[in-house]
């Protein structure tokens, strides 16, 4: 038996890392980025415990184009390193310097927020340059300033230094086929998508700005005119990041305002506030930062997400969440914070992963708090909030049991004259008068106010409360209720006349006889194609509209939730539509119809009164529908 | 000056590995069963030049769970490797097999079809597991087998084995992490998803079938009573992919049938047939093959995306072929096989690549090559399909100018009786009657056949053609006709009236003076509104509408364009809709609203007009509807 140490064969490395350590070349300049940050942070945890005799002073990155030389700086006035160390920490390809300092610094690694994560990225720079130069100076005293180069072959040079100050820079080459690196306004972009939040002021050229030790004078001339003197100018770094975003501070620390313009800062396109924030910070058991905001949410939902950033110690990692935060909060906007989420795992894994449960379910649980609290606070403004809202809540409450439990404290149901209930204050208002004589409390809706009107004012003219619920999803969070609460079922105000919908112990009389009525069925069926309309008599009050077309509850909405995604019963979503066509047997022109003496004026009456209530349903269309208006243009001549 | 290697610290190679080889840890096995393939091709290779003095024979890959025992074992029958290949191949990281092999054999490559992207894959395995074994034994006589362990460290162990099959066996010790690798369903999951159509046999487990050999004898018994014998079952084994899918085969070898077996084989939970079928294949300058289907559209266009499945060499790689495919063809469905497409880069590198540039446009051409042909072979199919596949071309013709140069020859324009022209037979047909005045050819069309019924009877009563241009993006294309054909422009028809949408040098006698057209248009101003309705008075024929509601087609398209997505102008999304009356002078009912005396008539006739136009476009709805149907009741008694 052999035994033996398997060999990485150095030759084949570089490519491997090129090919393989990140899909996306723009990368390196976060990695280097986040290297120099990391540098400048050690250094200040250095110093804070004494371990370092220098001044750690106002450091800056700054990272600077060399358009006509081809090269690109990065520069950091951090720790340093000696030529030992690049021997060390460079050379050594898979050997991370972070990993080591952390362990020696153990406590310290969460507080002094070192990058740890990135220990391989130096080597991204081949990704973008055909050599790589790396000039050093440590901080430590009497050390010697060292300059590393390697052209992406496993060879390298080491050799000292001229540089004098201490820190790192790094000087790519830039490649052939990367050029692209080399434009100022591709630089900036990257910075702004990956740094824009990094905890180390980042220098990215100058810009001119009012001098403010100059105040410009006004002076008379001989003439008597007044003129103001030119304001002086100076030439200032431009710093390129905001090195304390919102969320890293504290909640106490920070007002609406404060919000409102990190929030501008994040979406600099966004012409609309937020609706409000949330302020997450936990740091057991595990670690997340981060800020939440409810925008106004338009009815496409899936425009609204890949809003939400994903940093790690303020770098820019992600704009997909999906599996960390739930996903019906998916379609809020902000930023989440957090080391202890796993990265370069598959969805799969993340979503079983347990630590990045608890933060889905820690998320869940502000964002409730936080709905609660509002909706307590003030009232009147969540309810004008609510119909920008509602499809977030709705959608997580249909989706998330414990949602669904601590919504009852803020869901609204509103009504079509405008009024908001939550769901105790609702049933406490209608349960007396939405009884039905078997004790069911029927909860009235309208999902359209315009198409439903006239189905609307009957109910309303008994005294009903009438919802107006107009979600996507709001079949199936009715389905949900109706098997939650006790004893209640929704019903849409077009899904039977009034009196059907919602049963008393009342028996109407009819006008009609029996023998009348057998006669008026008899002539309706004739003249109303039964596979269009189940014809239905009903003894109504005598002011209430001669004909009605409703559509059967159950039926129509097993159908909208197919076509919603999912639920429903299966092959439903493809039944036709089901309509009755209720004739009330006590209006004056149902007994028109029935007492009138040629047969040709009963079909006219019978036929015009049908297409008012198909109008009325909005199923008069096209031709019918023209001919119905030319005929009633002959009717008002 | 110091030179030296970079050293890559074999300690940290295998989580580096484990970390960024892949996200996904599934693809182990994509991995172990290609270099499976690999060896198979690779003797079959020499075996069909004489190299290698063995029979090739049938082979099979088999891959075996092992549950009790923790382990997942993957065996070919190929080429096989002795000790010092094994210490050669395996034992040095980033040393290709393949690319050696490749080299040597430089022509047979694409022949044999060797998978030469994946030559690390084989330590993916440490993805999975906390220990591997290799046991192989090459097809070279006399060879011996050997075994290779390793627990994941650098140290390996390499010993003589007993195997006396050529090929080789790995076998993994699945890790108490992933023993979701150990379950049946997730193998079988896994196979079918990557390795579905691979060229070499896969077996996974057994299964019962009928013994072929075996006819059920059909026996009486003594009451003479027939039975029939139970049927022999054999075991056999479970080939769980097809070796050779229909893309790999030549157009002339298939027929209709099967290529929708083939779709059938692709989408088993799909139903419905595809429309047609398109068969790529070149091997210059690239090498691609690939079969798209045109399914049925549906409305929601996001839902049709990443249904198109990327191959390399029979292997699977993604879903995901945006950048390869023209975005317009992502709505097909289909399979394309090409070892050209770089992978492992990032989109905007893909979209700059020139091999994926000549890809994506040489996928457009044979697209309208094909559609061209169907048109051209079977118009009166092509007609009957062009309901399901107009947004894919309609989209094409927007956004690839060569495709829109293409399209003229089949591109089709419905009209609403039911007729399909291309735009040549349209232009043919309409020029000499709807050219306007000053020479300009006015294309009519309607967007919903019920909504402008009464506008399109009118157009079709002075013997124009209408179309039926229903997509969201239509008015987008449009926009694109109008800058490209001369003289032409669409106009919906309810923009104007049709005498004013093609405007002919007749002038209409208006029956009224205009000292009456003065009177009326005082009195119609009074009763309505000016910020809902500009009156416009007209003469027209006598028994066309006394009222009619136009929308300027300008306007509304570029609030349309905006709507579905870019294009418009800016700001003209917000704006509110402008609506016309045009008044017909000639009509009976406007002479009576002019002469009646009283004024609470004259109120009358003018409110139930305007509902009826309005009724007409749309726009009569909830509480205005209620009251105009109740209104109506009380008319027909």
């Amino acid at each position: 038996m052999t035994k033996g140490n398997i060999n990485v064969s150095v030759e084949n490395i570089f490519p491997l890392i090129k090919k393989f350590l990140y899909s996306d070349h723009e990368i390196f300049l976060r990695e280097l980025v986040s290297n120099a940050t990391d540098a400048t942070l050690k250094l200040k945890h250095l110093t804070s415990i004494g371990e370092a005799a220098v001044d750690y002073g106002n450091p800056k990155i700054e990272v600077k184009i060399d358009k006509e030389g081809k090269k690109l700086h990065i520069i950091d006035q951090g720790i340093g390193m000696t030529a030992e160390e690049i021997e060390k920490y460079i050379n050594q390809i898979a050997f991370s310097g972070a990993e080591e300092f952390l362990d020696k610094y153990k406590d310290a690694g969460k507080d002094s927020g070192i990058i740890g994560h990135f220990g391989l990225g130096f080597y991204s720079a081949f990704m973008v340059a055909e050599k790589v130069e790396l000039i050093s100076k440590s901080y430590k005293e009497g050390t010697e300033a060292a300059r590393w180069t390697c052209d992406g072959s496993p060879e390298f040079t080491l050799e000292p230094a001229e540089k004098t100050e201490r820190g790192t820079e790094i000087i790519l080459h830039i490649a052939e086929d990367s050029t692209e690196f080399l434009e100022e306004s591709r630089i900036r972009e990257l910075l702004t998508k990956y740094n824009k939040f990094m905890p180390i002021p980042i220098k990215f050229g100058t810009k001119e700005v009012n001098d403010p030790d100059h105040k410009p004078e006004t002076i008379k001339d001989k003439d008597g005119k007044e003129t103001t003197e030119p304001q002086k100018k100076i030439t200032v770094d431009n710093i390129i990041n905001n090195p304390n975003p919102a969320w890293t501070k504290q909640p106490t620390e920070l007002e609406d305002k404060d919000y409102n313009a990190f929030y501008r800062e994040m979406y600099p396109m966004q012409f609309e506030e937020p609706l409000f924030h949330i302020h997450l910070n936990v740091d057991y058991p595990f670690n997340l930062t981060g800020i939440l905001y409810f925008p106004k949410m338009s009815g496409d939902l899936n425009m609204q997400k890949d809003k939400i950033q994903l940093y790690q110690n303020q770098v820019y990692v992600t704009d997909n969440v999906e599996g960390i935060v739930p996903e019906f909060l998916t379609m809020l906007r902000g930023v989440i914070d957090s080391p202890d989420i796993p990265l370069n795992v598959s969805r799969s894994y993340l979503q079983a992963d347990g630590n990045v449960k608890k933060i889905s379910s820690y998320i869940t649980r502000k964002v409730a708090d936080k709905l609660k609290s509002l909706f307590n606070e003030n009232r009147a403004d969540f309810e004008k909030k609510w119909n920008d809202i509602k499809v977030v809540i709705e959608y997580g409450m249909l989706s998330e049991d414990k949602f669904y439990d601590k919504a009852d404290a803020f869901a609204l149901y509103p009504t079509v004259d405008g009024k908001y209930y939550t769901y105790q204050e609702l049933f406490d208002k209608i349960k007396d008068n939405q009884t039905d004589k078997d004790g069911k409390l029927v909860i009235l809706y309208a999902s359209n106010e315009d198409a439903q009107h006239s189905y609307t004012e009957a109910a309303k003219a008994k005294g009903y409360e009438v919802l107006l619920l107009d979600s996507p999803i709001v079949s199936h969070l009715m389905q949900k209720m109706e098997s939650s609460k006790e004893n209640i079922t929704f019903a849409r105000v077009d899904a039977d006349h009034i009196e059907n919908l919602i049963k008393k112990d009342e028996t109407k009389i009819s006008k009609l006889s029996d023998e009348q009525q057998k006669e008026l069925d008899a002539i309706l069926k004739e003249a109303i194609p039964s596979e269009k309309f189940m014809v239905q008599l009903e003894a109504m009050d005598s002011d209430a509209s001669p004909f009605i077309i409703t559509q059967p509850e159950f039926m129509r909405r097993m159908k909208e939730m197919q076509a919603t995604g999912g639920g429903g019963m299966f092959g439903m979503g493809n039944m036709p539509e089901m309509y009755n066509l209720v004739v009330n047997t006590n209006s004056e022109l149902v007994g028109e119809i029935l007492s009138t003496k040629t047969k040709k004026k009963q079909e006219r009456l019978i036929s015009q009164s049908l297409d008012l209530a198909r109008l009325s349903q909005g199923l008069l269309k096209g031709k019918e529908l023209s001919e119905f208006i030319k005929r009633s243009y002959e009717m008002i001549k």
